[in-house]
């Protein structure tokens, strides 16, 4: 593990921005999708991008060289495409050592360590830079406390995984901003982490200590600021539940928004396990919530309808929003006016 | 974190027995706790005892030296007592050494790490001893799956987190072999993983990982064994809530008794919280339960009724009996003979 916790409290990450994002040798646009995403996401945090060949595709940044990067202000080298099985591949090594020599922290979200690449480590050391494997990080460890806090919060959950929770979370947090309501993306994945420069990664997190870190990664703030918390995993799921309950229990949500998406019958990769209704994710997810803050409630409904006709998919959300009492939006086609008027 | 994972899977902990246990240099019979429940419920995996003085209270066992205790056939040194904050004192790293020196493998609950004490690790590898720390151990990491498993498993749950969820299991795996009943008991703490040999320290696990964890622990088995599976946390705990569902999950319960201390109105050290009541208990557990497991039911209530008058005991448990429609019993003063008789 790295051992960078630049958080005060140590128990969140906090990534050195602005970035320089490694584009390495990726032959697809498919290969980028964390860069795209920053690019789409987070464009402020992101300085310029570095491609080992000139055949790869770009995200429209300035091609800069890793010394002209950090003399530009950029601070890390974040790397921006996905691997085979999260592996840092050999012939990148000597990038990555040239990166920490001119003076650039490295993120990387892969599952190889950073420290597994030969003399990296000692190079960062003696350079004052930091190797930052985001999905090998451990917080300082605090169980929940289940105290209420000042601020407000929302949390999008789901009815499945990778259905919609962050890229939800992330236009909430946009669309409020923009109606210059105070408000906060707070990360709890690795995309997500590199997104905001800062999180907790939270399904890496020593079960014991899930709701605590929740409670960490959205502290107490102002009474009107707005936390908006990226969901993760599922209530209903076999394998991921417990990470969502201690996310839930420890977000302490006064909002909840429910992610879904249409057509979807069963859990992704579990064709045993039908997807839940709408209605009953929004009654289980709400009934384990109370436990820590009694006034949640449900403040709309995330629909993905990309499976459906075009000139079908407003009469579906206009239905699912009558069904069930709140603002349903497409994050893709919807405006977000609805659910903030109905949240703020 | 200590490399003995002697299980063919590497899935599950199992420690090297028979033990000798030691005890140290405690004060008090308070700080043996572990060595008294191992003398309680593992008798048949306790060779002997080492104290290292004449003056510490004793559990029973023939006091033994360690090259003695190799000699009759123990394999491992097994700490048996509690320290302040789980710290390995300093005044111990001899005897330590001298244990593994005399061929017996560490297994060790504290927080230190046996790697700490200094030599310890090189004299370990030289001598083919395992030091093993339960609470540092992560099996080889696999989520859960969900698929269904032949074998029953009873899963015990509680209203809060130490209310008699490890001591019940016990109890009930002891009864039912003294009904020629195949039946296992499954440790998911470290105490109880020192009393079974083996098992998983559930709340020490990613927790990605915790409902695969508990999947393992309790694999398929003959359609008519029953394993006995040790609760963890409680599911409206705002803590280790987490932890309680992906056990829950994984283990896939055909049947939960239900943990309970009659007169506790606040869980455990956090006031602001009330203890849920049983029917609330049940059915919470049972609605969660039923994702992996749609058959599961409440088959008893596992009540401490040691806060009230001896007179009035029996006629509580009746009552409770009564109310729910299960049979109640209190493990320190009942037959469990309902209980089994409901089940089987």
């Amino acid at each position: 593990m790295a051992p960078y916790q630049a958080d005060i409290t140590s128990r969140r990450i906090v990534l050195p921005v602005p970035y320089l994002v490694f584009l390495g040798d990726a032959r697809s646009e498919a290969e980028l999708k964390t860069a795209f995403g920053l690019r789409d996401w987070a464009s402020e945090n992101c300085l310029g991008q570095h491609r080992m060949e000139s055949y790869v595709p770009d995200i429209g940044l300035p091609d800069m060289s890793f010394s002209a990067a950090h003399q530009a202000g950029a601070r890390s080298l974040l790397i921006g495409l996905a691997t085979d099985g999260g592996k840092l591949p050999e012939h990148w090594w000597p990038c990555l050592r040239e990166a920490v020599n001119s003076g650039l922290s490295i993120v990387s979200g892969m599952h190889d360590s950073l420290d597994s690449v030969p003399g990296l480590s000692d190079l960062a050391k003696t350079k004052g830079c930091s190797l930052i494997d985001i999905r090998h990080w451990q917080p300082t460890l605090t169980v929940g406390t289940g105290q209420r806090r000042p601020g407000k919060r929302l949390l999008t959950v789901g009815t499945d995984c990778a259905i919609g929770k962050k890229y939800t979370a992330l236009a909430i947090t946009r669309a409020m901003k923009a109606r210059a309501q105070a408000a906060t993306f707070r990360a709890t994945g690795q995309t997500g982490i590199m997104l905001a420069g800062s999180g907790v990664p939270i399904d890496s997190i020593i079960s014991d200590f899930v709701s605590g870190a929740a409670e960490a990664l959205s502290p107490a703030n102002a009474a009107d600021h707005w936390d908006i918390i990226e969901g993760q995993g599922a209530l209903c799921h076999p394998a991921y539940a417990a990470v969502s309950l201690g996310l839930l229990h420890g977000s302490q949500p006064d909002r909840i928004v429910v992610c879904h998406q249409h057509g979807r019958k069963t859990l992704d990769g579990f064709p045993d396990y039908p997807v839940p209704s709408l209605a009953e994710a929004i009654e289980i997810n709400l009934t384990m919530a109370k436990l820590t803050n009694p006034q949640v409630s449900c403040a709309g409904i995330s629909l993905n309808t990309s499976a459906m006709a075009p000139r079908d998919r407003q009469d579906l959300l206009d239905l699912t929003s009558e069904q069930h009492g709140v603002p349903c939006f497409d994050p893709m086609i919807s405006s977000l006016d609805a659910l903030l008027d109905f949240i703020l």
